[in-house]
C-alpha cells in the first residue's frame, strides 16, 4: 500500500517570491527513498485560517503532513498555536522544550524565546541539533522549521520513526527525438503498461529538442519492460537512448 | 483593494523532487509587480481528480489562477482536459490552434500533436512565440506551460492583461543581531503599525546569528516609518542596520 504525504509550506517570504523554496523538493527526495510519496503541496501565508483550513484538509486525507516555517521566536511564527486550533486542543508549556531553551539560552530566555516551549498539549518534540528550539509532532502532523539547514536536521531525527510502503523502481531515457514524434507510441505503452507510471519531460538543449522518459513502479519487472519499450520506440526513431535525465538538469519539467 | 492569486503547480516532478520548481518564484515576483498577490500555491500530481478538485477549490476564491504544466502531446498531459470537465464545458478543436500548429509542424502534425488544439469551448488562446502550442485563459483561470522558458514567454503576453491592485510599498533592513532578541520589540512595532506587514527571516552566515526584516505595506508612509522603528531598535540592541537581505540571499526563508 502506498502510503501518502502532504508538505505545507507556511511562509509570506515564498509567497511574495522573496525566497526560492527548496524544503519541497528536499522532503520529496527525503520521503520517496523511505517509501513515502508526496502526493500534493501547499505553500500558504502566514495567516491563521489559511494554516488551520490548509491542516485540516490534509490531515485526514494523508498518512503524514509536514509542515515547514513559522514556529520561531517572532509575531509572524504563528505555525504552532495553528496547529494546537486545527487539532482544538490548547497550548502548554512543554517541560522538556522548556529545559532545553533554558540550557541554550540562559539569561537570553526572554519572553519571545519562551514562546517556543509552548506546544500544543500531546505533541512530542522534534529535536533541533542546530539551534535548539524544537519543532513537534501532533498525530500525523510533523512541524519542522522554515530555514531548510534546520529542517533537514530536524528530518533526519523524524526519519527512522516514518513507516513507509514499498519502494519505487525507477529509470530514466533520455534522447534526441522530439517529445510530439514520440507521443502517440509512448501512448500505446502506457497503456499496455497500466502499473506503471510514464512521465515525459522535454527539453531544448545546445538547439536540439529532446525528451527524457521517466517510468516508476512498484513492480520492478514490469517498470523495465515498458522503460525498454520506450528505448525501443526512440531509436525507431532515430534517437540514440541513454540513461541519464537531462530535462532535470537543466530544470525543465 | 487587493487582487489576489492562486498558482496552481501540476507535475509529478515536483511531487517527485525530481525536479525544483521554479515557477513560483517566478510567477510570485512578476504578478507582486503588477500589483497582484499570490496567496496560495498547490501542487498537484497529473491526475484527473487531484487538479479539478484544485481548480475548482481556488477559481472561486481568488481573482486570478494560474496553473503550469501538463498541456504538451503526452499521454500525461492532462491538465486540458481538467480544465474542461472543472469549468464542465466540451474540448473543440480550436481554429486559431489548430492553424498555428499546423504552420509550425507541417507534416508532423499527428494525431499527438492536434490533441493540442483541442481546448475548452470558450478558451481564448495564450501566445507561446517559444514552440507555437498555446496556453488558454478560460474565465479567471490562466493554462501555461510548465517549462519555465515556455511559462515566462506565455506570462509575458498575458500580463498586459492584467487587473492589478495598488502596489505595496517594502523594505528591508538586516543586521547582525538575534531574532530572539529583536522579537519583544518587534511585536510592539507591529502592534503600533497594524497596517505594515513585518516578516522576520533569520540567517546564518560567517559563524555569526543575523535577521533580515522585511516590511511591507500599501501605506508607503507607515512602511517607512516600520521599517525605521526596526533600524532604531537593532541599533538599541549593537547591530549596525543595512538595506540588504542577506537571509533571502542565503536562500533561508
Amino acid at each position: 500500500m502506498d502510503r501518502l504525504a502532504c508538505v505545507i509550506v507556511i511562509g509570506n517570504e515564498i509567497l511574495s517570491g522573496r525566497i526560492r523554496d527548496s524544503n519541497i523538493q528536499f522532503l520529496a527526495v527525503a520521503l520517496g527513498r523511505v517509501g513515502i510519496r508526496v502526493k500534493e503541496v501547499r505553500v500558504v501565508a502566514d495567516d491563521e485560517a489559511a494554516v488551520i483550513a490548509a491542516v485540516n484538509a490534509c490531515r485526514f486525507i494523508y498518512d503524514y503532513v509536514f509542515t515547514t516555517g513559522g514556529i520561531g521566536p517572532t509575531h509572524d511564527d504563528i505555525t504552532t498555536a495553528c496547529i494546537a486550533k486545527a487539532f482544538g486542543v490548547p497550548l502548554h508549556r512543554h517541560p522538556e522544550a522548556l529545559e532545553r531553551l533554558t540550557r541554550y539560552y540562559g539569561a537570553s530566555l526572554n519572553p519571545a524565546r519562551l514562546r517556543m516551549a509552548d506546544l500544543p498539549e500531546g505533541a512530542t518534540l522534534i529535536d533541533n541539533p542546530i539551534s535548539q528550539a524544537p519543532g513537534f509532532r501532533l498525530g500525523n502532523v510533523f512541524v519542522m522549521a522554515g530555514v531548510p539547514r534546520v529542517m533537514q536536521a530536524m528530518f533526519d531525527g523524524v526519519r527512522p520513526g516514518l513507516q513507509g510502503g514499498p519502494a519505487m523502481a525507477s529509470r530514466t531515457v533520455t534522447a534526441y527525438v522530439r517529445e510530439g514524434d514520440l507521443a502517440d507510441g509512448m501512448t500505446a505503452i502506457q497503456t499496455r503498461n497500466p502499473t506503471v507510471e510514464i512521465g515525459s519531460y522535454p527539453f531544448f538543449r545546445n538547439d536540439r529538442l529532446g525528451v527524457s522518459v521517466v517510468t516508476r513502479g512498484y513492480d520492478a519487472d514490469a517498470m523495465a519492460t515498458a522503460s525498454g519499450e520506450i528505448e525501443t520506440l526512440m531509436r525507431a526513431l532515430g534517437g540514440d537512448p541513454q540513461p541519464v535525465d537531462l530535462a532535470a538538469e537543466d530544470g525543465e519539467p
